[in-house]
């Protein structure tokens, strides 16, 4: 693909979303809905070069609570059967995953109902390493929205918006959960600037830390938020430092357990 | 994307896979890491519609040993906590899922070891639902893919080879995997077929069925020589005959969690 098609076609990509924005409700699961319809998913540019958004995940993979998100048990052993295979116990939230809305809300949309449109979605990243290096707790606010907008141009209608905390750095030490003093802490998104992606009629948010909230929340703020509104989320996404701020396509394979809150997904860029 | 741009960029995707193919060593492990590091992955055409390739996983789903591959316990209810959440056991080999070549060798790729340029691919569909009208253990053979390529053209370099077998429609039913008089049977590949398409530089195959090898299957030839050469399958592939022959991109969230055999898989497809 030429350059010039690969500039005419993400152009055209992003007026069509950009007029859905404009004509349809900009919040809440009409949102999502509307993109899963009718809004065509982003292409990658040109380069084709695709990078690994998914950390390998065992039961030293660092989580929420603190305890393993997976263990093995061996059902068939290659010795004995030419084969082998194991049984996994595997905890939805842990690993790179998805928060699906029904995580935080009694009814909610399953991992299972969440359209397929909206697993392919224009990446846009946000960097806030800046701060985060001096607050562990630091949050993506409305005003690191409205800098990247000023920077790059307005957000796709039904992209997926990444935080770049530099947090990716830490993932094999205990500092990705815990200030050096032993308290929890770790970077995330700030519900001004959700309650403003939401507005703009993004699809998902992904945070390259444990959490969608800052490691500080009281209140869980943001998953009460922005997953009852019908959105989905991502959590422990890795190599984001890898991506460009705009321009790269985000392929979620979100996994699809019936009544499912979330889980660990494979996770993709193509830039 | 104009039409004509899609179809120059695939012409030319096609061209550079084959070239590598002429060049490098086309079986194995070899084939495939060539193809990670070296080729472009398909880009999708220019509708951009997402074809879900994945069925809702479940208790009820059915499996290879007749066993659920899925239990839920409750890890955290909503009603006390304000969220919830499941632990999950699951059996590697249930649902739409993956085959990594350690599910058929003793020290074989793991599926979290997969490149991750290998999970995006050109896909080719190869439909042999007339025959598997006839007899339930149907096996797609080498001149099945002769035939594919007379009315398509070559089959590129890293693609991925599905198999049309019409037993989608059967899933919610107990001939999904056995006859009506409950004999054991399905469609699969054949090893002519399969031995063909690793000279042929394919990186992964997917049945619509129940295994990569047909019900009858007395020894898993291909289990055990498709995967131990360094490539990949999918098994419980949804969706099939909603995809054309060529020309869709097929997207493969394949799990990555350490030394695993394999696992449930999200898989979309752009056609």
């Amino acid at each position: 693909m030429c350059n010039a098609c690969v500039i005419e076609h993400v152009k055209e990509t992003m007026l069509s979303r950009r007029s859905l924005f404009m004509g349809a409700a900009a919040s809440g699961a009409a949102a999502i809905a509307a993109s899963a319809i009718s809004a065509r998913p982003a292409m990658a540019q040109a380069s084709g070069k695709v990078v690994d958004l998914t950390y390998v995940f065992d039961e030293k993979f660092p989580t929420f609570d603190g305890a393993p998100g997976i263990a093995y048990e061996e059902a068939v052993n290659f010795d004995k059967s030419g084969y082998q295979l194991w049984k996994l116990t595997i905890v939805e939230h842990s690993g790179t995953h998805i928060d699906a809305p029904l995580h935080f809300s009694k009814d909610g949309m399953s991992v299972d109902q969440i359209p397929a449109e909206s697993l392919i979605c224009p990446l846009c990243v946000i960097d806030i390493s800046a701060k985060a290096k001096d607050d562990a707790n630091a949050a993506l606010e409305a005003e690191d929205v409205q800098a990247w907008v000023s920077a790059n141009g307005d957000i796709p209608k039904g992209a997926c918006i990444a935080m770049n905390s530099g947090w990716g750095a830490k993932v094999a030490t205990p500092e990705f959960r815990n200030t050096p003093d032993g308290k929890f802490a770790f970077p995330g998104f700030g519900k001004s600037a959700t309650d403003l992606l939401a507005e703009m009629g993004v699809a998902a948010i992904a945070s390259d830390s444990l959490s969608l909230d800052p490691g500080n929340s009281p209140d869980f703020a943001v998953h009460n938020s922005w997953l009852p509104g019908g959105r989905y989320g991502i959590e422990n996404l890795a190599n984001v430092d890898q991506l460009p701020a705009k321009g790269a396509t985000i392929f979620v394979g979100a996994p699809k357990h019936a009544r499912g809150t979330g889980g660990p997904a494979r996770i993709l860029a193509m830039v």
